[in-house]
C-alpha cells in the first residue's frame, strides 16, 4: 500500500453532511494499490470506545493517481467517530488521524479517531433545487439581438455580423432577449445567464458606473423587469452578473475620490497608495492593470453594505434567480459569507455562482457560493477534443478528479461550460469540427451539474479570443445547420431526464471509448464517445436516445445494439441499471 | 518521485497570508524522494503567461511520511499565480493544479496554475499578540484554594485533600485564586484559564443555569471583577470557559420547555423529538448522554443572540481576555464565525480557544477560533514519555506533523498542554517519574504556542481519570519538592525568551536524542531530550539555560559542552544560530 497516497480529512469534501441525519464519507487511496476492501468502522463518539459498527465502502471514482472509496451513511445519532479498515493481502489495516496501523486501541480513540462531531443544520450546504434541472444559456447582451427599435441607436458603431473590436457596439439589448425567449426556450434552455446589464461605458459593461440602472444601450429597468416576467412565465430562471470586485472610474464615489482625495468620504472605498488616485501612474488597485476599473476595498464594511444592498435590491425588485460573481476569487471570503447570508434570507433558492477558474473548494463549503463556472471542465474538454492531449482514459480520470474536488451538492450545482465570453469559442478551438462539438455537448449534458450553452453555439458561431468570441448572433435562418441545431436540442432534452438530473455517476473508459454512466433506481443512461483515430466496435443493450456517427444494423428485440462508432461520434442509450453492457 | 505523495492546496495551510503583503507557501512531498531542490515559480496572475520569478523553497519539516518545503514571500502585487518545479536526478518537473508534468505551458496557465488571487485584509488570521508570550495555568476552581472565609460553607462535603468523587465539593473559590495570584505569578505564569465559574449545581459547573452570575460557591461577580483587576495589575490575562454547547436542565428556558412543551417560546432553543422533553426517555439532545445537560440548538438565531450576549457582556463588564470554548466541535461553524466577529469587535485581542481534541483545521482558518487546546500534542507526549510507543524520531516526526496541520499564526497561538481536568494527570501517566515531567515541560515550553500548566503540576499533584484528576491543591509547603518547583520555574522562564516566543522552529532527532531548535536573528536555543534506555553522549556549543540529569566536565572557554545526558534527562542551551552543534 502506498501510505503516502492515503487521504482523508474530516469536515471537508472527504466527509460532509448531506442532510441533518445523513452524510457522505470518502477515502482516497493510490489507484494501483491491490486493495481487497475498505470498511468504515464507526459509532457515536461517546460509545465507540466500547462498541463499533462496520460498513463496506464502494470504489466509486478513479483518477490518474488515486481511487476514491465512498459511502453514504444515514445516522440517528450524528456525533460520529470513525476509522477506516483497509484490507490488503488478507490483512486489515486501520487508518486513523494518526495514520496507518495494524492495531487500533478504541479506548484511546478520543485522541485520534476521525470525527464529524455533530451535524449542525446551519452548516449543511443545501442544494438549490432547480439547479440540477437547469440548462443555462449565456448571453453577451450587445451581440444577441436588437429589440429596442425606438431607442437612440447612434452609439452603434458596427454592422450586425461584422467582426467586433474591443470598442464595438452592435446594438443588442434586453428587449431583444425578451423577443427571443421562445426561441431560447425551444432549444431546451430554462435558465439565462446575462453578462452585465448595468450602466457602463464599455460594450461588455464590466465597468459599472451605476449599479441600480440598466444601461440605456440595453433598455430600461422596466424592460428588464418585463424580460424577467416573460422568462418566468416560460419557466425560465434569470441569473445576472455581479461585478463587485471593481467598478468604473465613472462611479460617482470614485469620481469624488479623484476630485477630493483623502477628503472624500469614499477614500477608503478603494485601495490607494497616496493621497489621491493618480490615473497615469496607477497608484491605486484596479482589475488586472486597467486604470478605468478601480478595485473596491471589500474589507470595508461600508463598501460591503453598498454592494449587498445592490445584490438584494435586484432580487427584491425584479425577482432574479441568481448572481454570477465576476472575479469572485479576488474578493474576501468574509464578504461572500455575508453575501450568502443576506441573499439567501431574501430568496432561499437564489443561486450563487462564482467565477473561479481554479479549484474553488475554499469558497464552496456551503458558507459562500453554491457553485462556480466550471472552467476546469472546459479545460478537460479542450484537452480531449481540441488539444488532443487526452485519450479516453485521461479524460475519464480528469473528470473524476474534478468530481472529487467538491461535495456532491456542489457537483450537482456546477455550471459546466465548453466556452464563454472569456474563452475562444469551443467550435473554433476544435477547428470547426461539428461532431466534436456535439460529442462534447453530450458529455456536458450527461455530467453532474448544469450545462451552460454560450449563445450561438447552436448555430455554430465561430470566434477566437476576446473580442472575437463576442460576435453577433446570426438570426438568418438560411445560414443554419438544421441537423446540428436539432441534435443540440436532442442533447439538451436528455438533460431533462431525472436520471441525468439526480442520478449517480460513474466515469470510466473501455479501450479508447470514453464512458459516462448515470443511474437512478433501475434506470441507467450510458454515454460513449470515440475520439480515437479509428472507428470502434460497441455492443450495448438499451434504447438509443441520441447518437452521431454510429453505424448499427437492425436493433434486435432484446435491445442489443451492435455496431461501429466512428471517430468523433457518440451514443447515448437508456437501459437497465448494470445491464447496458458496460 | 512518489507522485501520490505530493500535496499542495492553495488558500489553505499550504498557502496562506501572513500579512497584507506577505504569505507562506508549503509543498508536501514523500520524505523518501531524492529531491535535489524545490523551486516556486511565480508572478502576478495577470503577467505569469509572459514572465516568471523563481525562488528556492526550504525543506523545513519532516514527519513519518512526508517532507515539507516552505517559503515566505513578500509581495507588492498580491494577485499571485504559481507552480512548483521539483528537481530530481538533474531534471525539473512542474507541479500545477493539473499535477506533475515535464513541461508547463504558462500561456494556458490561467486554467491550471495555483493561485492566491488576492490577499484580502478581512481574511488574514491575525495573531493575538500576547498569545505567543503567554504561559497558562489552568485552575479547576473548586479544588485550588478556599478564599471566601465568610461564605456559607455548608455545601462543602469533602475534606481538603481527600479523594474527590463526582459529587464532591471542596470549597475552592475565586477569592482563593485572588489570594494566590502572587504565587502563580512567581511560577512564571501570565495567563489564567479557569474552568466554568457561572451558577451550576455541579462541582465542575459545566451545567450552567445562569450565565450572568458567578456561582455562589465560588463567590460573587464582584469577587470575580476584583480577581481580574488584580490579575491585570500583575500583567496576567484571564480566560474563562464558555459552555455554549449545552446548559443545565435548571436553565430557566429549559425549565419553561419542561413545563409547557411546544407552547414555550423556548421550545426551539433545544432539539426535541416530540412535544415535550422527556427526561426519562431522553427524547431531546444532550451533552454525551447526560439528561441534565440539554444541548442548545445553536442554529437558532435567538439562541445565538442569547449566547453572544453572554460572551460579550463578560468582556465588557469584567474585561476578560479570552474564551475557551467547551465542546466547541459540536457547535456550528456558522455560530463560531458570528462569535468571532462579535467578540473581536468588542476586544480585538480577546483570544478564542476551542476544545477540539482532533485536527481542527476547519475551525482554524481565521474565521472562527484562534487556536485550540492542543490535545494532539498531549497524545504525542504520552506516546513518547508514558506509553513508550515513540522513540525520539517518532516524537520529532509527530510534532512536525502537528505543526503542518495549521498555519504559522495558529501554531503560534496553540494552547499546548500535558494534561487537564479531562485527562489523567501527566505525572500519574508517567508513573510518577519526575524527570519525565520536567523533560516534557521543557518540550512544551520550547514548542510553538503557549504552554498550559494544569494547577498542581508544579507540586507533583497526582491523579488518574476524572474525578481523580481534580484533587485539591496542597498548600502545605512542607510537602513540596523544592527542586522540582524551581526547575518548573526555570523552564517557564525560558518561555520568556523572545527566541522561544517568536523564533522559527526545527524539530529533528539525532539517534535517540530528540532535538528541538528555535532561532531568531543570530540566536538559537536548542533542547535535547533522552528517553532511550541509556545515557547518551552530547557535544554542543553554547550556554546551558536549563538541564536535568546531564553530566558534563568543566565547560571550555569557547562554550563547548561535552557530556552525558542520562535517561529521562534534558538540556537546553543558548548559542549561535547554526552553531550549537546540531
Amino acid at each position: 500500500m502506498n501510505e503516502q497516497g492515503i487521504m482523508h480529512v474530516p469536515d471537508s469534501k472527504y466527509c460532509f453532511p448531506l442532510e441533518e441525519h445523513s452524510l457522505a464519507i470518502r477515502l482516497r487511496l493510490d489507484r494501483r494499490d491491490a486493495i481487497e476492501k475498505v470498511e468504515l468502522v464507526y459509532e457515536c463518539k461517546y460509545e465507540i470506545h466500547e462498541k463499533q459498527k462496520c460498513v463496506c465502502m464502494e470504489r466509486r471514482y478513479e483518477d490518474k493517481l488515486f481511487a476514491y472509496y465512498e459511502t453514504q451513511l444515514p445516522l440517528s445519532d450524528v456525533r460520529l467517530a470513525y476509522v477506516f479498515r483497509i484490507w490488503e493481502d488478507g490483512k486489515g489495516y486501520y487508518f486513523s488521524e494518526d495514520g496507518l496501523s495494524e492495531n487500533y486501541d478504541f479506548t484511546l480513540g478520543y485522541f485520534n479517531f476521525f470525527q464529524l462531531p455533530y451535524i449542525n443544520k446551519a452548516d449543511i450546504h443545501e442544494e438549490v433545487d432547480w439547479l440540477p434541472e437547469a440548462v443555462f444559456y449565456e448571453i453577451f447582451v450587445d451581440r444577441f439581438c436588437i429589440g429596442g427599435h425606438n431607442k437612440d441607436k447612434s452609439y452603434i458603431n458596427m454592422e450586425w455580423g461584422g467582426r467586433p473590436t474591443p470598442k464595438s457596439f452592435a446594438g443588442g439589448d434586453i428587449p431583444g432577449i425578451t423577443m427571443k425567449l421562445d426561441y431560447i426556450r425551444e432549444l431546451g434552455v430554462n435558465a439565462l445567464y446575462l453578462t452585465p446589464i448595468f450602466r457602463a461605458v464599455s460594450n461588455h459593461k464590466y465597468d459599472i458606473s451605476d449599479y441600480h440602472t440598466v444601461d440605456e444601450h440595453f433598455g430600461t429597468n422596466e424592460d428588464f423587469g418585463r424580460m424577467v416576467q416573460e422568462a418566468h412565465r416560460r419557466g425560465m430562471k434569470v441569473v445576472l452578473d455581479a461585478v463587485f470586485n471593481h467598478c468604473s472610474e465613472f462611479l460617482p464615489q470614485f469620481q469624488d475620490v479623484l476630485r477630493r482625495g483623502k477628503e472624500s468620504p469614499y477614500f477608503d472605498w478603494f485601495i490607494i497608495d497616496g493621497d489621491k488616485p493618480d490615473q497615469d501612474h496607477l497608484n491605486y488597485e484596479v482589475f488586472s492593470f486597467c486604470a478605468y476599473m478601480p478595485k473596491f476595498n471589500t474589507s470595508n464594511p461600508r463598501v460591503q453594505e453598498y454592494l449587498l444592498d445592490i445584490a438584494i435590491s435586484w432580487i427584491r425588485k425584479y425577482d432574479i434567480d441568481g448572481w454570477r460573481l465576476d472575479v469572485s476569487d479576488e474578493i474576501s471570503h468574509d464578504f461572500w459569507r455575508t453575501f450568502r447570508k443576506r441573499v439567501k434570507e431574501v430568496k432561499k433558492d437564489c443561486v450563487i455562482i462564482g467565477e473561479n477558474w481554479h479549484d474553488a473548494n475554499s469558497f464552496l463549503r456551503g458558507d459562500q457560493y453554491d457553485s462556480i463556472m466550471n472552467y476546469a471542465f472546459t479545460k478537460a474538454c479542450l484537452d480531449y477534443y481540441a488539444f488532443e492531449d487526452f485519450g479516453a482514459q485521461d479524460f475519464a480520470w480528469k473528470l473524476n478528479e474534478l468530481l472529487m474536488r467538491n461535495t456532491k451538492q456542489v457537483n450537482a450545482m456546477m455550471m459546466n461550460l465548453l466556452d464563454s465570453h472569456d474563452t475562444d469559442r469551443f467550435y473554433t478551438s476544435v477547428h470547426c469540427n461539428k461532431d466534436r462539438v456535439l460529442s462534447a455537448m453530450a458529455v456536458m449534458c450527461m455530467f453532474t451539474g448544469a450545462p451552460c450553452i454560450y449563445y450561438g453555439t447552436e448555430i455554430l458561431l465561430e470566434g477566437g479570443y476576446d473580442p472575437d468570441n463576442r460576435r453577433c448572433f446570426d438570426w438568418n435562418t438560411d445560414n443554419r445547420d438544421e441537423g446540428f441545431l436539432e441534435m443540440t436540442k436532442q442533447l439538451l432534452a436528455i438533460r431533462r431526464q431525472e436520471t441525468v438530473q439526480r442520478g449517480e455517476i460513474r466515469i470510466t473508459s473501455r479501450g479508447e471509448l470514453f464512458c459516462l454512466s448515470r443511474w437512478l433506481g433501475e434506470e441507467e443512461l450510458l454515454l460513449m464517445t470515440n475520439e480515437s483515430d479509428e472507428a470502434l466496435q460497441i455492443d450495448l443493450t438499451g434504447e438509443i436516445l441520441a447518437a452521431n456517427l454510429l453505424q448499427t444494423g437492425e436493433q434486435s428485440e432484446r435491445g442489443r445494439i451492435s455496431g461501429s462508432l466512428e471517430k468523433d461520434g457518440f451514443v447515448i442509450i437508456r437501459g437497465k441499471k448494470g445491464g447496458c453492457g458496460l
